[in-house]
């Protein structure tokens, strides 16, 4: 677990003055990676930190060799097109370069000169997804969501025996996983109509959202040995916002006895920021389970989760119609909530995952699932929204939407904010629905 | 759909003399791609292809630059440590390659000297998976499993109304898929013990074996462009045996509502050997459906598939425990079973998988699920062999398993034979169990 340091100071300036712009989502404390490129120039993607409205290139700041020691080991290996050889180092070796970086960047610092020579500005960057992706696992940690859900897929047995003692997961999709921005066609599917004999391939009539975070993994472990749930965040690399498209009624067809398969794996979209668990450290809250819940089995189960191992990062999600859009309508909030209400720990992830001997593998990605909140109006997912499409929602300029139509953007927005800390922010996570 | 042509030729005899042994599974007519490299030389892993009990070193032979052209580009691409590079070329440069091949290990071929120099002995070689598994799915496309094991898990509702219309498949884990001759660790994980309130970690006791073809791709779709059946097959590499190690015990108390996780994802054995599909064809059988059975959905649906569409590939399964091997007892056949009454085909599969807009990519495996047969006898996994682990195989020497105990070992054989053609074989795939 991350222990505050220097680096959390709320009051640290940097000498790039919009780092200290009023509702700027990367401020010094925050320091999250992607890798980019700027758009239209013909460039290679590299790695790159977010400071204020700019990017600090990884890959000039290895070539200039400012820093040594571990973090310079950390900037080579994070100069490369995806980011598996940072996350594959360790925290020690993340530590050392957040600090680093933190140092030079801030405000009298004798390195400025060479940091300065590096920018890049936000505004003219593109960016591919940080990691080669070797699997991606999703999981099912908020019981809210899994309540709200179940009642309408079984609606005599919402919540199954097993939800309360184990951190449900699924194998999802790594080749579709795409970065925030890129627009996708509503998938085709098989779907059977209510009433109707057989089913029929048609374009998705049940589009949805689902609010998720998504977590990277850094070092691995070996095939056959479980990682604890002690050591389990040193296996943890960042965050990002994830947006998990799924079709209803593809999955109400064909996820028995299997799971979610096509209603899930045409499209995954992830903000481009990776906000390291070590920025994230001012914002960890207990994690603590409701009266009458069972206690985790030890595998589950440790001093440092229950004291500090959920996370309060504020979620929204915002819908911008095309007609919102070509009238100059900003996009509407749908939904406001907070990881704080997971079920299972991002640790109790890792350790479940790997009771097993499952390897995990640099760069992979775990997702939290859809973070509903205790409330309907914090519910991740239009078919909670919209009790299954029965109640609209009604949107600012008379649009209502059951499910998501053509032309409809999504935005997720993540933060997490609290007095005597800086405010740190994820960065949009935005995806558009292409007609089929 | 590759027609037959000179390569399937049964009377063609190779150079090699082995290659006309009795019994052989690697004559002129198969050809399959593995990787590999000689044990215990520190060399680099790179690609082969087995001649009798010779391998074909690609590296080496790239280097001679005996062959020209599309198949000279072919062995660039297949000298690599992994062969993604050579499914990604597509049928055109297999073909081009697997002729030139065929021709130049023939009896009389001028270039029988510089192959020479490029063989080495099979006896001689370990293997790597052959490709970087980007994505791994998994299907269930054998009914009689689907029956035997719904019978078990759901007793009133065996063979679920979806089965007959939907190719069911769900995502399984690429990190964890080994090559044959790797040991695993039985899996620790929750399970629920008859009666119990509440669930415990311990060892798997119902450790069980699914005998399964993996399905390597080659070209990639485009995100959003699905592959129409009729294209299928032109995205497809070739074939393996794959052992779906299954935690029984496991998978009964994690896999509702999303699908089997830490039951499976421990360990997936493949053979490292990459049987063609080009290779297969004198093994093509038409796929029908049974009176009753519904046709397949258009998008499922080919003048090819129905003529040609099954693969009539004969599959075994030994067993051989501890015991066995301590007294010099042969591994013992506990199933007998072909491919080719899989209710859907390996088309079926890619269209399926892509027909939302999922991209498949070189390299990504696709299991066809458990291939169990019509009888019980030629059932893929123990669980149905033994009726749920209540009816014990006898195996000679007076042991007995219901599932799998510490120090057994299992052994997936798969081959192809007819009157008029080259038997053909994919080699052994095996894994042992060690206790935790």
């Amino acid at each position: 677990m991350s222990p505050l340091n220097e680096t959390h100071d709320p009051n640290l300036r940097s000498w790039v003055a919009s780092a200290q712009a009023a509702g700027c989502e990367f401020p010094l404390q925050n320091l999250p990676f992607a890798v980019f490129r700027r758009r239209g120039q013909g460039e290679a993607f590299r790695g790159g930190v977010a400071i204020g409205d700019q990017i600090v290139d990884l890959a000039a700041l290895s070539r200039a060799a400012v820093f040594e020691g571990a973090a310079g080991e950390a900037i080579r290996a994070a100069a490369q097109d995806k980011l598996n050889a940072l996350m594959a180092l360790g925290p020690d070796a993340w530590s050392a370069l957040r600090l680093a970086l933190s140092r030079a960047l801030r405000e009298g610092s004798a390195q400025q000169g060479a940091l300065q020579a590096c920018l890049v500005p936000l505004q003219e960057a593109e960016y591919d997804v940080p990691a080669r992706i070797g699997d991606y696992t999703d999981f099912y940690t908020s019981v809210h969501h899994a309540t709200n859900i179940g009642k309408q897929f079984r609606p005599d047995n919402p919540l199954l025996p097993n939800y309360k003692w184990v951190p449900i997961g699924y194998h999802g999709r790594a080749s579709s996983i795409v970065t925030s921005g890129q627009a996708f066609r509503r998938p085709m599917g098989q779907t059977l109509a209510p009433g109707a004999a057989q089913p029929q391939l048609t374009p998705s009539k049940r589009l949805d959202i689902e609010l998720e975070l998504g977590v990277f993994i850094g070092p691995a472990n070996a095939i056959g040995e479980p990682i604890a749930i002690e050591q389990a965040e040193a296996h943890v690399f960042g965050i990002v916002l994830l947006n998990d498209w799924s079709a209803r009624d593809i999955q109400a067809w064909e996820y028995q006895p299997l799971g979610p398969f096509l209603s899930k794996n045409f499209a995954s979209t992830i903000s481009p920021w990776v906000v390291t668990l070590e920025a994230l450290a001012p914002y960890r809250v207990p994690f603590s389970r409701a009266e009458g819940d069972p206690q985790p089995l030890p595998y589950l189960d440790s001093a440092d989760n229950r004291q500090a191992g959920s996370l309060d990062i504020q979620l929204e999600v915002l819908l911008q119609t095309a007609r919102m859009r070509e009238t100059g309508q900003a996009p509407a909030s749908i939904c406001r909530t907070s990881y704080r209400h997971a079920y299972w720990t991002v640790a109790q992830m890792v350790a479940h995952h790997t009771v097993n001997g499952c390897n995990l593998q640099p760069g992979d990605l775990l997702g939290s699932g859809t973070l509903s909140g205790p409330t309907l109006d914090q519910a991740g997912a239009l078919i909670e929204l919209t009790e299954g499409g029965k109640k609209p929602l009604q949107l600012p300029g008379g649009d209502s939407r059951a499910f998501l139509e053509d032309g409809d953007t999504v935005i997720l927005r993540g933060w997490c904010e609290k007095p005597g800390a800086a405010r740190i922010g994820f960065g949009d996570c935005t995806g558009t629905v292409l007609a089929n």
